[in-house]
């Protein structure tokens, strides 16, 4: 499926079955409401499946990586090389995002959508998109081309239809891996939400006072460089974007048309979610944000699109960490609406 | 083990490996801190349990239940004929809390503390340890005696041990049924941290405003009548509590004695964990807040002993349900921990 052709054929979902689901969940063994936003996820996963008895088992998470040629600007507590390095680790299923999906019964696959190293090897949960060994430094120039900022979104289209047209999919997590990318991130957000770089600049992997400095002033003078248009989404990306944040905007757009549920997990796919709402606003039906992270440009980005993230657990790793603990709240969610009994049930015996 | 002999014997955490399981969590494949509260957690995890290894395998939900005489003030949007229908629920495995704990792999007993119904059946998951059959109303008198408040906290303690003499027990939540018992819980966190009925009483299950304000005026006469004395649990629980109370104040204590962590719920467990905190207040470091309720007490609460909750869900339910989410998140950090790789293992192939 191509890019220009699914775009305009996101839809919202079929309204219908909002009163039969809302009647379902009130009619549980609980005072109405009491389940809080339990209740509300759970008729959510109704309207977005179109069926009363919503489906979790089959959970995925979506690592993509890539490198950034902002870093030659200090704007990170860790080297550019940390990026493969965290790829071998996903692919040992040694990092945190590993740890957590096989907690959660979450299947997991890792994107290389531009890492600057060649990974040469054979892994069943590894796809190899790479576009480019890294952005270019976008102080000094695009990031990107534009045909490899639709590329990289592309990427992201087929890699999700590849896993789907395997197997079912029933809910989808979205993370990212590499070094540098808060950057392009709160630059993307400044971009769409109109909010300074003052404010949408965040320490990233733990930046002391003076570096932040820096990577705020990096931020902007990139901004009035390039003046990315804010309602162009695939501008922004080249421009100042990274191919890992291309390819979270492609799984979305492609979940959201196939109406599978989506959970966002920090800064990184908040800002490539931002990118996919510009594409088309139908997207937010699917999206569940899962976290609301230490990273504060997250929370504006989160504001514009009217999302409220599920938990505060004050992280900020990303790899779509938060996202996987929030796949069991909606997992529950949905185990309440199909396995709970209801007033019409008991009987006193 | 006996309530008296047990109080004095409830010891703070050894700190020994404090250093090394900060230590080890630091040198996580990640940024220090970034995965935020789960990181605190797994500290605690090590502190409590002694080891840098924790384990949160085994998981048990207490879920007490009992009726309240008080319901006969209006205060309840239900009526106590709920209670036992909820009991048969949590044995049929139709409520949230059995949906719920099996969806996160956590162990589940019901102890009747109290309910005005005979239970006459053979449930494995089901303990008898009724005291009376409801408590009494205590705006007109002491909702049970001294004996029965000793005797409730001391089958807490004994329900604990039968399932500890028999099985592992990794991680303890503890959940509560009884129509009325919101009203009880308010009560004992104003007579504990000196705030007003007017700022710790809620809707309970769903009380309209005219209602809201007989059950203030209710607590708020109540306390008047019985002065309960702020340093005596025993003489708090005696004049305004509820048998389920009790038994989760002596689940807590026995925890806490036996150094494994608690994961409480909603209003009614916190109330129950202030009661045991003034038995003893190194309870305190065996405790984890599952969730904030929409039932303002307990925030009053959980402040008085400097408890954060994990999750904000706007749930109001009870049985345990916030606990039994919580405890996902805590056996997360206990797989970060054990499980994540760290530094010192990534080498580029």
């Amino acid at each position: 499926m191509k890019l220009f052709d699914l775009i305009n054929d996101i839809n919202k979902p079929d309204e219908k079955i909002l009163k039969e689901a809302q009647d379902k969940i009130n009619n549980k063994l609980k005072p109405p409401g009491s389940l809080g936003k339990l209740e509300d996820i759970a008729v959510r996963l109704c309207l977005i499946q179109n069926k009363l008895n919503p489906e979790t088992e089959k959970k995925l998470m979506l690592v993509f990586a890539g490198d950034h040629g902002i870093t030659m600007e200090g704007v990170s507590a860790y080297p550019s090389g940390i990026t493969p390095q965290m790829v071998y680790s996903f692919l040992n299923k040694k990092a945190a995002i590993n740890v957590l999906c096989k907690q959660n019964n979450i299947d997991i696959k890792i994107i290389d959508m531009g890492v600057n190293h060649d990974f040469l090897i054979n892994n069943d949960i590894f796809y190899n998109k790479k576009i480019n060994k890294g952005t270019k430094n976008f102080l000094l120039e695009k990031a990107m081309t534009k045909d490899e900022a639709i590329l990289s979104i592309q990427n992201g289209i087929d890699v999700f239809f590849d896993v789907y047209n395997k197997d079912k999919i029933d809910l989808i997590g979205v993370g990212d891996m590499g070094i540098g990318n808060t950057s392009s991130s709160s630059g993307i957000i400044s971009v769409i939400t109109g909010i300074s770089p003052d404010e949408t600049v965040g320490r990233g992997t733990g930046l002391d006072d003076d570096k932040l400095k820096n990577k705020i002033q990096v931020i902007k003078k990139s901004l009035k460089k390039h003046s990315p248009d804010k309602n162009d989404p695939i501008d922004i990306l080249s421009k100042i974007g990274g191919f890992e944040i291309g390819g979270i905007t492609g799984a979305i757009l492609a979940s959201a048309y196939k109406k599978i549920p989506v959970v966002i997990d920090g800064i990184i796919s908040t800002a490539a979610c931002l990118l996919a709402y510009k594409f088309n606003k139908n997207i937010i039906h699917f999206i569940f944000a899962s976290h609301a992270s230490v990273e504060k440009g997250q929370s504006y980005a989160l504001d514009y699109m009217n999302l409220n993230p599920l938990l505060d657990l004050q992280m900020r790793l990303g790899e779509g960490t938060g996202a996987a603990l929030a796949m069991n709240i909606i997992d529950a969610s949905s185990k309440i609406m199909n396995d709970m009994g209801s007033f019409d049930d008991i009987i006193l015996k």
